[in-house]
């Protein structure tokens, strides 16, 4: 048996799980120091308790009681199987499914103060919807067309990923292409967008049929995140929303100052982010923010529906457990990485005779000039995610537009490259490796 | 030790398993028996392992390389982190996930064969979106709007669900609402809509401005399941597209038959069902699907990017668990179950000196003339999903259009009732019990 | 976001998992109703939590700090690493350790409850033990010769299981058989013994050498649980302990009744159960028990050093999982499906030609004269548990004594049979499976 | 849909697994790499499904089907239900539990490789005993006794841990206790046995009453392992067993080889080692090993009836997760922080004008001179496992038997000091973090 000292002791261990998580509800407030497993795992049966469907003296008469049949699955959902959402707003609270609702506005809390730790204080109001970036931006670019019906385009500052432009078509509306051009032509360099680029792209169309600008700031270099002031300005000026896709922005202190000048400065309706990019959860969530309240509300109201809990619950669980501290700490350490991948990166473009180029304000991804690397870099020596890019004027046609160098975000042709990007969650030893490889392979192909 | 035999028992107790896994990658198709939970969990192994981030032997240098930095929510996707689809298309397969995309294979080709299962031969493709019924009628709706752009009318045989309507704005399209009329006015009777309904209500508009009818088809009655008969008949003659909210129609017996008359017609575009509410997966899903394949593949097309794998996995599961056999009686059961509450209720009726509907075609839910029952049923009885209905003419306003006894689905002033469904899952238990406590609710309300 | 209101159910909703583990580590009963799974998962996460290795400001400087280096083993014990005991005392607690302490604590207040409620009112102290129940008579022996240390006797009514033969020898004792007698000779009849057959066994034997009779309650019929008044009056008389092997009895209204009788009239000095065979936990515990808390206490003082906590955890778990009502209702469906099988048993008999006993007192087995069945019944028809014993005369030798026709429990021959168990958690469709499998095999021998 | 040469992929992936846990089964080794808990799942769900209880065909009649009633726990135990052993031999395969009984093999298997790897190749047998090492003693000499019935004494070179004391008691066994000696009396010193020592010891008793030498190895400094060299030639020459407690030693080199060197003499009949303090899995099981393989099959056979799987089951996990080269990295790396443990306490005792003692052949502990350090280590600082030991003469009586100053392994009074280990598990992040807080606990004594 237990002296009664020792029972308190285990009691009040018990207690101060309780307290925490009671704060938690009602603070809605990230800790500082994370949550361990156990502790998310007691949250997470809380909030499972409240829901109806787990009482034992409730019974269900509709066509939706969140009955689960296959016990695996309910396992892996710890029975919170309602979803989130309403039929008229995915931000609204169910009746019948209180802890699962709590759990929605928790991480919609997390999400607005996540965005503030990291810099972006002007920040008002965020939400995740459990849609990726692509179909996050959709549904911002919808809820902008709900407030000017009669608009139709899109400006959109040349990205080649196909789910950006995709975003746009499948919203309905028309993306009025602007290429990146080189800073110094001629040269392996930046690209970038500049205000003439922009007053040239539009100089044919109707200003009142423009809905928006889409910006982009996370991308692969040589292309460098865009000016969120340049494209702020020139939306403001023309009377145009101005949309950004931060898909994983949130990572680069240059990106983040950025945000913030133009957050400060109202220079933006909507910006959107990634989760699983950001946060290192699984693929399925997105955060949409604004320094707007409303702008934020009216993309949750445009939601027809409920929608899956997976998204909020994974970022929340996620940044629960890193608290405030591991999430600067995180934050902290892909920049040293990013430093780390830099550097290695240099010595073996030099060992090559080749150089790098580290844009300004991209300090996620670099680039390296190189010709002769393939597909080999994949299906040999098992690196991912690095891009070989090069420009031989092949033309790509996507919803009807045409876009030559389909992968460089520019229509002139530039010398052929490799890409590396330092995403949250790399280490030092994946640097090393990554490298080591790129030296073997170029090795190889030159033998 | 074990003897030799024993050893090879066990050892082919392993091989078995792995036989039903390899049947399954190769097939694709529905068992006949249900999958175990350990052998789902070994299938959530194997495809796991097929995803590069779990791969001992490869390094990620892209911007999303499946990292995750929580273990709880690592645990929780068995390291299933990339999601499914690639930018261009959610039905693609993402070389670098191969086990994912694996898993959303599965998944829609079970999907497909569930629904033939089910008795729709007919149809030729379905999709398993990680959205539910309102947005992927949202979606379904904008595919159709890419292919007539010029169109922005929707016809919406009106029901009274605040995500139907939802999902035709968040489009950017504007319904035509038609009422539901009384078959016996001045009664207590079904409510359905006609021929003339249709062609009065789009007597004013420019037909070629009108983009589909929109057909429920699971809904709460008195308002009766649409006829895709007369409602396909009519787009088809028109030259509409005929999309059908099937959300929760798979479980109807009747609604299946006239699914299937008007797919053998070719009366139907797209039909949508939710995963949650046909097969008691947590809230997340809805699957896509026509008897023209084209159709669904352009719905995965116009989704922009990625999505989360969990609405897809937990379908896969589900179907799997029960296999083909447990499937079908668990649809019978719910037959069962619902004649078994249409007793419960007539006898509770007779009691009280009122009657219940039990609209033809209408097997899910029914109702009960019922003027005096209020939120009480839920607060103090704790029965969550019925509805009590009353027309006292109020009118709701939403998106700019106005309803009059919203909830009601028609404009027509009726006496009130209750709604009572039996969905899928349910149990002869839980209607004694809910019956039970209608009486005592009824009781209190008299007393 | 919630209403203060739903914030509060929500709040409430956790507190009342807090107050139901606090309420339980305070009182150590068994609630009347069972705990969820998702409360037992909060009550072991709490209870881990309270141990040093899961401290974040702990740091061990000893050889056994709970570290734990596979995560697949730690998620299997919730982090609770520990185990129970300290070396001087299996009921101890560890200073380091006061989660797994108290878990300890808590699986031995309710092994003790458990008895309580189940009709053995007079027992006064209950120790799980995590060894098996041969195991367990091992350890009550060494206990008991610890006490009469110029012993070497144990009068053993013979039961014809190995692992009580075994759990004699293991103590470095030495069996005095009684073997059971036919209650009518010469017919297929029930197996006995009584005083004269006990006079008889010691008549060449010094009292003084002799520690204890060991009784068994549960056994295979046509044996009769042992007379726990006749063996303990005995024993009394002649200055023996009394100690029984009660393995899988608690199941038995009658053997508890007799239990009770004999425990009123301190009759028994230790009794031992199976923790799996009675409460359907894996295999692993037992519980030492007895009228005499000092006994008890003593079987715990004589074990060396820390043993595994599972055994104590899972039956915790399970009796909470069950709560008293659970485990009065799982009881009681026991003995309904044993009336049930002895019905279909004796249907089956008559049809051929056969017939059943059922001997008094002992409600868990019953045989069947059957002279035909062999080992196929386990091979082809997948039977397992079922025996059939044929007495032939032949001679098994164990620790260098010598037992005809071991597994009948006697040396006199008696007609073929074979046992069926109606063990707790079986049900009536495994009832019937049985019986049906038999006639099938029944037919295959006679053809 | 994936491509063919895409669904080889998977399809090969599974079977990689499959071949992975095929050769497992079949050569019973243990691979150079460790298993991922992926596979380590699938492993275990392949065992279970061997497992009659988990067969869909299978029906019992039985007194014990491994039904389990509780979800959580048999989840937590995977459907592995049936434990490990027969009645009559805990080795034995159940033929109604193949998948147990795999089990079982594969981690006795497992064991004997693993002492190899660690440089005993000279075992012939390891058993996995669910019982911790103080049980596993008692179990060891009662096996050795059932050997020499006649014998009563056990020639104990005294260790001062209540269970080593205590695993001869339970055995029914009188300890001759042969007090450990200080090498230069007078000084802070190691203290050791000699053979002198065990002839004083013995003088008094028959040698034909002596049953064994238990000699302990891993223990705090400044008692030093015994010789096993001494004592087993001692032992052989008198005709003695020699029983060596090994608790923690396979982490020691110095210990290893010292028991190689035995084992290849022929001087020890039976080894034992805990399973938590050599591997890191939770407390609860212990390995019995001889380089005689008769010894060990006889302690299984003595083991009377079944017992818990879940030791075995955890060392099996533990081992094939780390696999031979992270086994061996493990050990390797606890040397390292030992070198690293002596650096920083030499560093330390420096600075309040003390010594440590590092006794040759002693690997895991050290000890430093301390007058001062109290109880408040463990209360305030949070340090656990050191312990401090203060020669005043007291007098500790233990089943009847006196010891001065119990704790420090002598009646000779020795100065005060505290013991530090290095544990396998420890890091030299923990290593900085107890040597500072005994800095701060030192400062705040003194003041």
């Amino acid at each position: 048996m237990l002296s009664s000292e020792q029972q308190k002791i285990v009691r009040n261990v018990a207690k101060k799980s309780l307290n925490k998580i009671d704060e938690l509800l009602i603070s809605q407030k990230l800790p500082n120091n994370g949550f361990s497993e156990g502790l998310l795992t007691q949250l997470l049966e809380s909030l499972s308790a409240a829901d109806s469907n787990n009482f034992t003296d409730s019974v269900g008469g509709g066509e939706r009681e969140g009955r689960i049949v296959c016990s695996l699955v309910e396992r892996l959902h710890l029975g919170l199987s309602h979803g989130i959402g309403r039929s008229g707003n995915i931000a609204e609270t169910q009746p019948k499914a209180l802890g699962s609702s709590m759990l929605n506005s928790l991480a919609n809390s997390m999400a607005l103060e996540v965005l503030h730790v990291l810099g972006l204080e002007s920040c008002k109001k965020a939400l995740i919807l459990p849609v990726c970036t692509g179909m996050a931006l959709t549904l911002s670019l919808l809820t902008l067309k709900q407030l000017r019906p009669s608009t139709k385009y899109v400006i959109f500052s040349r990205i080649d990923q196909k789910s950006c432009l995709k975003s746009i078509f499948a919203a309905g509306l028309i993306p009025i292409i602007v290429n990146q051009t080189p800073t110094n032509p001629g040269t392996f360099c930046e690209l970038k967008i500049n205000e003439s680029n922009l007053e040239e792209a539009i100089s044919s169309i109707k200003t009142s049929e423009i809905l928006c600008i889409l910006s982009t700031t996370s991308c692969f270099a040589p292309r460098v995140p865009d000016s969120l002031i340049l494209n702020g300005t020139f939306a403001r000026k023309n009377g145009f929303f101005h949309l950004v896709n931060n898909a994983y922005g949130l990572q680069s202190p240059s990106i983040i100052l950025q945000l913030s000048q133009a957050l400060n400065s109202n220079l933006i309706d909507i910006f959107v982010q990634s989760t699983d990019k950001n946060f290192q959860t699984p693929v399925g969530g997105s955060i949409i923010s604004s320094s707007n309240k409303e702008m934020v509300i009216k993309v949750g109201k445009l939601y027809p529906g409920r929608a899956s809990a997976i998204p909020s619950r994974d970022f929340l669980l996620t940044v629960l457990n890193l608290g405030k501290n591991g999430l600067l700490k995180m934050m902290e350490e892909r920049n040293q990485v990013y430093a780390f991948l830099v550097e290695k990166m240099r010595e073996f473009a030099a060992e090559i005779g080749e150089e790098i180029i580290e844009p300004e304000g991209n300090e996620i991804s670099l680039v390296e000039e190189c010709k002769k690397l393939g597909g080999i870099l994949f299906t040999r020596y098992k690196v991912t995610g690095t891009r070989v890019i090069i420009s031989n004027g092949t033309v790509t046609n996507i919803n009807g537009i045409e876009f030559k160098n389909f992968g460089s975000h520019t229509n002139v042709s530039i010398v052929p490259y490799i890409t590396v990007a330092a995403g949250v969650g790399m280490t030092k030893n994946e640097v090393e490796n990554i490298v080591q490889r790129l030296r073997e392979c170029f090795c190889d192909i030159k033998n």
